[in-house]
């Protein structure tokens, strides 16, 4: 009740401030963007003034969009998003105003919506290199050299193929299946993790998918025989579950965490005008491992409903109602999964927010969890890291899952860690880098025999391989417990992960470089014996670097030579 | 303490309320029963009629038992119980006598018995119809033809090797194997459930079987490798729980579940003099997935005592006695698992009722639980259902388990619906009918590929498929997470089914039609998207049904056509 | 809170009474030996007066002791332990004197001591004729058949090997395989429980084994993927784990249970300049079923280091640190996983117990617990039964598991039982006897096909099987639940048993004999009907025995019949 209690005051304290700030001085927005754009640390001084211009930018827009607010046309609503395979072929224009006008809407303070649109620059830059890139010629491709882009996706391609067979743990946008696709979207489902690898057994249960939806578009209702776990990764909308007679709506916007029980009936909306919705699924199956069915309780042929399984006499009986009706209501209709909505009727679906929650401590109801609405428990110049467990977000708790949210700057990397306990899986929601997980099952040379037969190695020989991949936007990685990882973002794009963790109750991550790395308790005669060398030159060595959590990453010249292969 | 404390009221002024009733009017029980019989809305004049005779019929022979107890000859107390198949080539008539003396042991009211023993005189007709039926000639068809019965048999016949091979759900009486069988009773189970089918894989723990025991057996001291519960579908009996240091006797009647851990030993008695005791077991097994062993520790030969495995030094040594006698006492009988019981023996093996329980309140103790003894969560004059989960019966908390009694009217059906957790075991233990389940998993023309080999099926492909089949007696279906199923009853007889719902904490029943179906609480415009028809047509669909979990069922045209085939 | 203030009373007024003896007498020690000595009821005069002989022994060598400490040559601190197999060929005497000097260094009392060196004796008499009977000719081997100390031996070579097919459940010398061999000690594991055997499904998840590490040894710091609890069996040193952001020493001997949780990095010492440390590691794994990985992260080639796994310019930018420092600090060195540790070195990792133990009280700390710490749940003069279950030590709860401690004395038995629910996984180290589990699962004639094959085994048939085996230090051997055991000492030697027990919530241990067996609360007429004799002889029989759970074994003639085969 206390802790209720503070953060309620709290709360109080910094609206109160935010509109004394507003008040105070004309432009406070604008100062405070400019402001911290200086004070961040690991800008230089181009980045610097490139961020204070941004600011600039964005509040002059902001000032003209408060004046003319519907002047758009409606090419320019098409697109949006940011899970860039998504959208191929899209102007990179007009996909540049739009990422900027998502930003915009963000609710976090200027400098978050100035780098926002920074990173919408960026993307729009790359992406029209990357363009040219995909379809350069051999020519092009040398004068390109220089640059390194074009480069790098060459590399990609190569290289995504080849890894297919050595990594068990990297899975790339061409491993995402279709289970729904429509004009209005679609929903696609990475394969069950042990269709890929033996050593993927402990998520023998849980499959990942991403649901898109465009703008203005409702999603049919369904069930699942399986727990979901949902996290909006961008745009806005509407998610509605069946509850035991009753019905929850929750307004959902990027960051937002909702847990949809086995079972219950649930229906999403796009309830906006111009972004594409993203809903990263994590799901637990209950009937069969691995394998769960969506239940579409309306739909014609496509979706078929599952009460046109029954007779008809048993539909008659049970609706009290004659063949002919329920033919117009159940059987008629062919429409598919997902369904243009009209302005009126998303007017109608988004107002309808309903359930437990209370504005304006809905973050903290049961419904849903916004990540970005608490304290990153890891922040500095070189990164975030947004965290929920079940203490933040009660639903979680049955399923012991942890949702994280990492945010690696532009040449920043993580630390090198471990859990002790849950297995990760992570989606890439923006930019791109690599890792590397040190693996004790997998060689090289022999990984395929490894890890598609029974487990013949010989325990215990105590070599470990680095498993290696680029990753970029959709792609995903599995991080089995106990096993060392390092990510590092590219130097041209913040990373962006979230991550889901199995097994949370009572992990920890321990970190192996960094100001609180674990070499540094160990006593000192343990590090002489341990390391076999003297005791001054091991601890000078663990504790060189005083960052924690986010480092600066290796240099652009260490970054190229990245991901060709295993070194 | 407050709750138990007004049940303990309650339950007090109950009994001086009828007490009093009891002294007010000579004849409160048959006055009772008639005005219950007159108010039951699904009865028709002439079955009202039927209704309040039988009361009167009671009501005399109940006199007359008052009057001359002992009349009864041998072979009238031979019979008894109703799972059917156990008893081939009963004559009829002695059935029906001592079905409805069973009737009137029964504790409930007045209108409780009456309708019992109706359902003893349906029964009786429809066994002799069935016995024509099955000795019937190819002339004899033909004019059964009108009356529907004898077709109905045959349908039997020929539908469930059929079925076998589409419909991995349904279990017939012939699937149950015999583990004990003797003169005295036997003890059959269903085969492991993944032996079935892949699809049952979230039942591999769990095994199904049903215990029969003659009147006045005694079934030998045993324990098992695994949990059971028990549920008494008929008849009477005493079954001890060797504790820790202790033994817990418990005297159960139809309708009681009990709770054996694994390994601790038991024993069961039938005290009735004339009445077969049934027990359905579920068990769940500890050692290896979906296998479990009986240990005996009396026995010779058959069973052999498991004492008998040692050698005779250590046999000596523990027992502090010489071979001589261990030998009388340990092998030299051979009996078999179950004993013809003396009545003196009887009386002193049910007269010992101990444990925690205390009368009257033995329904609430940790000991056993009668389901009818609680009001029926649902009920209205299509059906009743009766549960009991660990709020009612803490035993059951750590197996995750629910127990449900389905008692649906003949002619009526319960409503589609689906769980959203839990998985369904079913057993008929009285009556028969139809169920139809939608299956995305099972297709007609390719189940057997799909269900036997690896799932390859492609997924999300949300088709559903009709799973249908006729259910009677002994027959068992499972119904898995998520999957909508309705359960009808035949025209002839109420359709009473027991059930284990696995899986329990926070399942939910999503009703699909009725008074609270899952469609009722949706926005008008998700109803308008959801259909692609006016909402006003899908409220009227949806609205029309004004019962709650119990309708009446389809016509009498309708049921014949069922079960033939997959529609 | 009172529990522990009580504890704190109690064990002050002990500590002031033995304070105040030690006053009052001048050689109370002595005294109490020798008292205990003649109590001892199973003990025959010549025992007896042998016994108080080790006591006297024990006093004056512990005055001689206390004037001249240091006076031990190198060459008599070399061995230690008394895990046979780990040290052939040491000359006998040698280990004699130092078996002795280790039973000095155990606190408990002067009986414990006293008894502690007569086991020495004792082996030491056997290892002398086991050297002669392994080595003997077939002459001598005549001349020893009177004695059947040669014999014996004989019988054990061939049984092994014959067993291994016949026999899922146990486990010899020769099955264990190193994942570590050094100068320094060895680290040897049991292969996955399910390649031996189908039937210890239910131990997919675990693994059993051992490590030795010779006097003053580091062994390097390491993380499993996998939960681990550790029994010291033999000897002391000091275990370190680093938890989250500290670290935490344990100083641990004979007796000590202390759990690492997956993930945690730990390093173990053995801090004796003369004795072996061995700990029994019983593990859990997390992401593959029964494999588990360690990872160390100091190393060089061997063990190699899992931070060598990740790129150079990871590892620079990781810890602000230039590729020749990180050379010399992680690749250079190349010792092995353990490492001969200076006498300085070992002070400084002994005095450094940190943790949130306080002493006195560290037995109740999270850290670690001593099985012997606690009084025995079950002890006669066969034989003594400690415990530890999660009301005892906190970290055991979330494994459910239980620790025990069997010590039976020679010529003595543990009574026949079966556990109600778990697993018992059993290592014996110290002694020799048999044991004999009554199975339902394996036959003599096809246990082959039966638990190597599916289980296409008609179930329910209900005969029990004798598996039966000799074993000896080192040998291990697991119990199903439900599965009726019993174990003999030999005449020669008392066997001591380390168990670890899974599945440990609510189960029962189950007595078939002695004062408290389940058949003794069972009415007189259940005994009659079970037994099919006259309830007198069947009481007479369960009634004999009036030990409870340690009784006197068998005579040494039917000893010398055991473990040739299967009666």
């Amino acid at each position: 009740m206390n802790r209720k209690l503070c953060f309620t005051l709290l709360t109080l304290s910094v609206l109160v401030l935010c509109a004394g700030l507003a008040l105070a001085t004309k432009d406070p927005e604008l100062k405070q963007c400019k402001h911290q754009c200086r004070a961040r640390q690991q800008y230089d001084e181009k980045q610097k003034e490139q961020c204070a211009r941004t600011c600039e930018e964005y509040y002059k827009e902001k000032k003209q969009r408060e004046r003319h607010r519907e002047g758009e046309s409606e090419e320019e609503k098409e697109w949006g998003g940011r899970h860039e395979w998504m959208n191929p072929g899209e102007p990179a224009e007009k996909q540049l105003r739009q990422c900027q006008r998502q930003c915009d809407r963000q609710e976090e303070g200027g400098q978050q919506r100035a780098l926002c649109r920074l990173r919408c620059q960026e993307k729009y830059r790359r992406e029209k290199e990357g363009e040219g890139g995909q379809h350069s010629t051999q020519e092009e491709e040398e004068e390109e050299e220089e640059e390194g882009e074009g480069d790098e996706e060459r590399q990609w391609q190569g290289q995504e193929e080849e890894e297919e067979e050595e990594n068990p743990y990297v899975f790339h946008k061409h491993h995402f299946t279709s289970r729904v696709t429509t004009q209005h979207g679609r929903v696609a489902f990475l394969p069950k993790f042990t269709q890929r690898s033996k050593l993927l057994r402990g998520l023998e249960k849980y499959r990942l998918g991403i649901l898109i939806a465009n703008p203005q578009t409702f999603v049919t209702p369904t069930h699942l025989d399986a727990d979901a776990v949902f996290f909006v990764s961008w745009g806005q909308g509407t998610i509605t579950v069946i509850r035991e007679n009753n019905r929850e709506s929750y307004n959902v916007k990027r960051g937002d965490i909702i847990r949809v029980p086995s079972g219950n009936t649930f229906y999403v909306t796009n309830t906006d005008d111009d972004e594409k919705l993203y809903i990263v699924k994590f799901i637990k199956s209950i009937n069969l491992p691995g394998q769960y069915e969506a239940f579409y309780g309306a739909g014609g042929e496509n979706p078929d409903s599952f009460l046109r399984a029954f007779s008809w006499e048993i539909l008659e009986s049970a609706f009290k109602t004659k063949r002919d009706s329920l033919e117009r209501v159940f059987f008629q209709q062919d429409q598919g999964p997902m369904v243009k909505a009209s302005k009126q009727q998303i007017r109608a679906l988004s107002r309808s927010q309903e359930g437990p929650s209370i504005w304006p401590f809905a973050r903290e109801s049961r419904g849903t969890f916004n990540l970005f609405g608490k304290r990153p428990s890891h922040s500095n110049n070189f990164g975030e890291l947004f965290e929920a467990d079940s203490n933040d977000f009660r639903p979680l708790e049955d399923l012991d899952i942890t949702v994280s949210y990492a945010n690696i700057s532009k040449g920043a990397m993580a630390a090198p860690f471990y859990n002790s306990r849950s297995t990760k899986v992570a989606v890439v929601v923006a930019g791109d880098g690599y890792i590397e997980i040190a693996c004790p099952h997998v060689s090289r040379s022999s990984s395929e025999r490894r890890h598609q037969g029974s487990s013949t190695r010989e325990e215990g020989s105590a070599t470990y391989h680095k498993v290696s991949s680029r990753i970029r936007t959709d792609s995903a990685y599995i991080v089995l417990a106990g096993h060392p990882v390092v990510t590092v973002a590219s130097q041209n794009n913040n990373l962006e992960v979230v991550c889901f963790e199995i097994n949370a109750e009572g992990n920890i991550r321990f970190p192996l470089a960094g100001r609180n790395n674990i070499f540094k308790v160990m006593e000192r005669e343990a590090k002489e014996l341990a390391f076999n060398t003297r005791a001054d030159e091991v601890e000078r060595v663990f504790g060189n670097q005083d960052q924690d959590w986010f480092f600066k990453g290796p240099s652009r010249r260490h970054q190229q030579q990245q991901g060709r292969a295993y070194e």
